[in-house]
């Protein structure tokens, strides 16, 4: 099957290669329609590893997908070919420990597609699990179905955070992440959310919404901005999606007394926390890995109209020019989000 | 001072009556704007009593009410006279077991507007505890204001649900606090809700609402409604807003297994409830006792724009057609929602 | 395979009848040890069904076992043969959505041991999933393991109830289940637990350990009991294992403002609860259905000395007495707590 | 009133000072009994200052205190004289924003004895709002309910930490407070909880519990031995109660997929935290300060006979020889653990 190939660190190749295609009982096949392109896809383009997962022989890219279903395994009862569908791209062990307590996103046998040496999907056509696999409405398109993978890990920051309705917010950092975390705080009960970033061009972009307002790092402090929307209370949930060592340090004064923060930026190294800070308001920190048990809700609020992602869909491949789409997201410009690749 | 006075069942007044005036260090004095009529209002004028509670002496009527406030005691801090500002209702002891346990609204010693024996706020002026009585910005006109408390049942109804983003969820019953609840769960984070009633009026009222769906028990049953919007599986969370018995034995039919149900309607006696039903699906029930701790929440969303409540004001009386605006409450017409009277 | 059947409603016989015994690669085979006689198994046995779940054909009883590894499948790796386990009855659907979740008791593709027309284990060796089979320590007897499974409902029960450090517990029903919700309470975090029954030989056992205290019905009240014992607060928890009408009415009256129900006990029949009255307090109620991630917690807390078990098991018979033991238990003593069978 | 007064850094003195004690209409008049000698209280005797709490003037000492009812205000209802009490040593704003959440320990107008510039109560008589003020059960000796406050905080810690029945806890390090929490996530509902530091003496005295395992980390890591006592799992609660910053970078190789941990202990700076090592596990972290709605659990644990602190009580001083006790404490003993002072 032709695929999108990571060969090696910084040479992808457009190519035949050898898939997993046997469909088991409890499988579908599924013809591939979008795949967006990931900040994690075009680490592993540019630095051939994130963190121990080196990619040591040549590997599918891609795991943020939606298709069509072409044919079902004798157990499968909810799909049948044709359905449009989306596909959560890690499958756990579901009989181990953590998957019997629902919890099968931290399960360790998880194989996540595109993760060495597991292939991801950038390809017509992959074999994955029914129960991975989710029917789309009418309403929702391929396109932003394939942004239902990113959006999910905002969700699952959201869930993690207890939100309460008519909680106020606070996302560190206006990337892609960050982006989902705030639209997915905001639909997930939040009255009003706050982005703050450096770069103005994402801000413009988030700021857009109703219901989000932003603050541009330049011209204020996180601390004052918070303290300007809450009256010096302190936001309820502050969600820290930079990865920057300052933020992690600044959130207890963000927070309010009996608050949350969700830890969703991922720092490269052990970063200092105030942990005095953090007790003397007694807060709640939240972690976050990948998702569980999201894609049905993520699914519903975008199908719903609570959830508009087509906006921050930036530009849309043809397949032949995968090569071209990931070397545009390598030098992406401030106002880039999410590229896509249609197959 | 000149106030609706409720003097017995079936007889108000509107007329001089002496109030609490004096202003403690803790206290703000506030310039009624608006109040709203209330089903308990209508209530105590039509039958005299609501449970144990009975109108044995004068009562001025009124606790939804909106206002500005006129003088502050020396301890608040937080308001100054002019503020626009909205009160709640009920003033419990702070230093109850309750209380400290942050549920105050369950505290035995609340005393509550318009709740024998204690006077409601249809009259120019109150006195009220400082920590009760919330700012208001600049957007929440007063009419939306004193549909706060309303609202804030709907709220806690959404609160003790513990919504969690993209949740489905069934409201049955669609009187005015089944249209605040849905309208709060809503906003606090569920993907869709559905609303089902025998009259279509109030079902044309609500569904008008982006995210809200409707059923006529006329022409479906709940549990088909349910299953069709949720592929069988069953609602995240039922409100339970009518205080009927059939609604009530019917709520195992409507959640998904590990669902949660809230009862926010009142039935007047015991009804049945099928246990082995809850069990099978080993689903939550929640309770709803008025509210604690919701006010800055609901007025958080309505400044926000995320959730729109002027649509539900059906009429304004002034102040000396207050006697008209409860007649007419009592013979409400099914288009009518809320009732206003302004000062 | 030689095993107890239930031919029918009211015999029994021990005889040989085929059973599964291939072993999948996720399976082991295990040697029965010991099987206690469940109130279900009895029920089967006088009344041919229990609900919908009807015995059509000859069926095994058991489900409450412990026993020996003999052979485990290709995929175990946390067993091996001569390992000494317990092994939880019910298997569902391990990519069913209610397993996904976490909560895959109210799967509804659960197949459970001795339901019909599943078989039970009451027969020298059984075929099971690896993970649901859980090793034991060492000081954990065969007698207290095939005890784990009646006790899982309690903890279930204490999970469910979300028992903070110190709370003071009602069990309404001094039933084999009650006594496993006491101690489980107990064990699971409360300062004090209450047990309230008619039958004093049953309170006589149960309020023999330590933090339990007992109250006969026939002396005094439920309501005054719980208000002795908390100052007349309520109890912070309500444990509701009679299945009586009256109890479930009397809920409201046990608990404190704020506080929690769990229904364990099941009533034949819908039954007429107080909504009015669980409002006024804002109670939440919690249901339960058999088990889930609860088998390791359970041994935990046995093997750790928290709970000992030993004294509620009554009396042991051999397996050849198996018929013997189920009619001591159809005519069970006051004092008959738990009947178990050898292998 | 003659008291113990630290007057400055390094100097204390038994000697008469002014305190307030005026009686309100909603306060109790209370004879100390016995009073303990917390770490804090040596730490202001020998720097002077706790943080930014800076010891500017002559300052009553000790905040761990019972003793028996003297005279109640005109409000006081559920005490009266001759009753034996402890007294939660925070006196919290009760109308503030945190007081109404219920979460008043947070509340930044919170004032607290022995923390400047506010006199604590080793002194013959204090006065004290009635509702926090605590009747002792008979069997509540004064010296244990002098221990109600420090146990208190492992009370905190373990209400944080939402165990769940049956958990495993691991608690990094064995001072007062770590001892506490022990006992506390033992009474409050784990299995089992392992208690590791470096001092073998401290490990001695905890390891005495039925429930509580040590280990030494001179013999072993704390990772090693949480991961032999969980089979590899990782324990379901980590308390942490050292404040060293390797114990809290170690955090996350603690810890089961999906548990939790509770920080106790304070770092005077910020420390390292790995924070992808917490997200790959995705843990929550909770926080500590002081207690809320905590004295009334701490007491019926204790009375129930689940928590027994008297082998903690290390010596006893009379008050004359206060001056002895803290210099005692000063240089204490690997075997001491709580000093304490009899009026």
């Amino acid at each position: 099957m032709r695929a999108l190939v990571l060969e090696e660190k910084g040479r992808l190749a457009l190519r035949d290669i050898e898939m997993p295609h046997e469909l088991g009982p409890d499988d579908v096949r599924i013809a591939i329609h979008t795949v967006g392109v990931c900040g994690s896809d075009v680490h592993y383009y540019t630095h051939g590893k994130i963190g121990h997962f080196v990619v040591n022989e040549p590997m599918v890219l891609g795991h943020e997908a939606s298709g069509t279903v072409a044919e079902v395994g004798a157990n499968v009862s909810h799909l049948k070919p044709g359905d449009r569908v989306c596909m959560e791209p890690g499958i756990p062990d579901p009989n181990s420990r953590a998957s019997k307590l629902g919890i099968y996103n931290v399960d360790p046998a998880v194989r996540f597609w595109a993760t060495p040496p597991i292939h991801g999907c950038l390809a017509p056509e992959v074999v994955h699990p029914g129960s991975y696999t989710y029917k789309l409405p009418d309403q929702v398109t391929f396109a932003e179905a394939a942004m239902v993978e990113p959006f999910a890990i905002g969700m699952q920051a959201s869930l993690r955070a207890g939100i309460r309705p008519g909680d106020i917010a606070v996302v560190l950092g206006a990337g892609p992440i960050g982006m989902m975390t705030a639209l997915a705080a905001l639909a997930g009960g939040c009255a009003q959310v706050l982005v703050v970033d450096f770069a103005q061009p994402k801000l413009d972009i988030i700021g857009k919404y109703d219901g989000i307002t932003t603050a541009n790092l330049g011209d204020t402090t996180a601390k004052e901005a918070v303290a300007a929307l809450t009256d010096g209370w302190g936001a309820d949930i502050v969600f820290e999606c930079s990865g920057a060592a300052p933020a992690v340090l600044d959130v207890p004064n963000l927070a309010r007394p009996g608050g949350a923060a969700v830890m969703v930026g991922m720092p490269v190294e052990p970063v200092p926390m105030d942990i005095v800070g953090l007790q003397a308001k007694e807060l709640r920190l939240e972690t976050v890995f990948r998702y569980a048990n999201v894609y049905d809700r993520a699914i519903a609020l975008i199908a719903s109209g609570k959830v508009d992602l087509k906006p921050l869909i930036t530009a849309t491949y043809a397949f032949e020019d995968s090569i071209t789409a990931f070397d545009r997201a390598v030098e992406a410009k401030p106002t880039d989000v999410k590229i896509q690749i249609e197959l």
